[in-house]
């Protein structure tokens, strides 16, 4: 047998000013901008980039390919996807088949709430627990699984 | 750039008799009665009160406002929320927006499932990967998202 | 008071050859076969079998009483289950209460899944967020609360 232990930690993030992590956390190669709070047992993926105000609860998990806005909320146990098995499972490190996701300005998005590789536009608040399968592309709340549009918002 | 970094630990908690835990877990200002448990990567916040002989699984997450009975399961990767975006975002500090979550006693929550601020009475059990979203008045089984009754217990 | 605190660890863990695994983890008697990674902040629990060339993502809990085949992907914050209360509440240390699951080969698991005591067939995709409550036996991609069948694979 031969096993290879490798610690999470904190390896070439670019942080801006005043931000708060507690660890254990495990953040490698992303961006992440001023005044941002990252909660314990979160992990950040290569080239993400995190905008400012924006806090990252505890228990999140976002993937590489992912950009998120200014004053967002990313919820307790929120996970992001890049890779949506387009050939029956994992793309296996052809990245060729992985997606993007870009969550603009002002978003909040509820624990445990899982986010499939889209787009959503500025002002938006996703529920709890929901699926987020398409892309969101007016300000509202949405919930459910699939996520659907149940409130306006102004 | 300038990054605080704080670490995950048991601060200012009130522990019964024969209590277990294991590390490691973020745990602070709560009380936690006898003979309970508590997982790996839990983080449970301040002013949460969990009863007598509770066990709280691996990977859940319990915040503020939130009280728990005796006997109860909360389930692997478990989250309850208690800011509801009422004004279309997070409160950012405002409590006054947050509502309460009570939880009686012999309630077993499923894993994954996800709670929002609500009351569930005694002698319930929530289905796994459920989002309870609505207060439960009745002994019985509920599932789904959102969860509904599924079973009714004596 | 009295509380006793342990550490999460690796502990009795049969591992392969090539394994790779990113701490804070705990493993405790499991057997993880070559070529397998083991993402930060998972569980794995005792007897629990994991073939050759599987990847468990970050966040996942795997309980007793799992077995995984090989060339299987176990997404972000997937959760297995071996108790579903059926005495309307947890089996409490009643083993004789707990039920298998069994998962075949080139399975893919997505992100934040909830896994039922069930048997999957080879060459099946789960869709991310979705809840597994039945036997799956025929290849195909399965997503929603609860799962079904929404893509026949050949």
């Amino acid at each position: 047998m031969s096993v290879t232990l490798l610690e999470s930690g904190i390896v070439d993030v670019s942080f801006g000013e005043d931000v708060k992590v507690i660890k254990p956390v495990n953040l490698y190669g992303c961006e992440i901008s001023n005044n941002c709070f990252i909660g314990p047992f979160v992990e950040i993926q290569k080239d993400v980039r995190i905008g400012k105000r924006t806090k990252v609860q505890s228990h999140a998990f976002i993937c590489e390919l992912v950009k998120i806005g200014d004053d967002c909320f990313v919820g307790h146990g929120v996970v992001f996807i890049n890779d949506v098995f387009s050939n029956g499972g994992p793309a296996r490190g052809n990245k060729a088949l992985w997606r993007h996701t870009q969550i603009g300005n002002n978003v909040s998005i509820g624990s445990n709430a899982t986010i499939l590789p889209v787009t959503i536009c500025d002002n938006v608040v996703i529920g709890a627990g929901s699926v987020v399968t398409k892309n969101v592309v007016k300000p509202g709340v949405y919930a459910g699984n699939p996520a659907r549009l149940i409130k306006k918002l102004e």
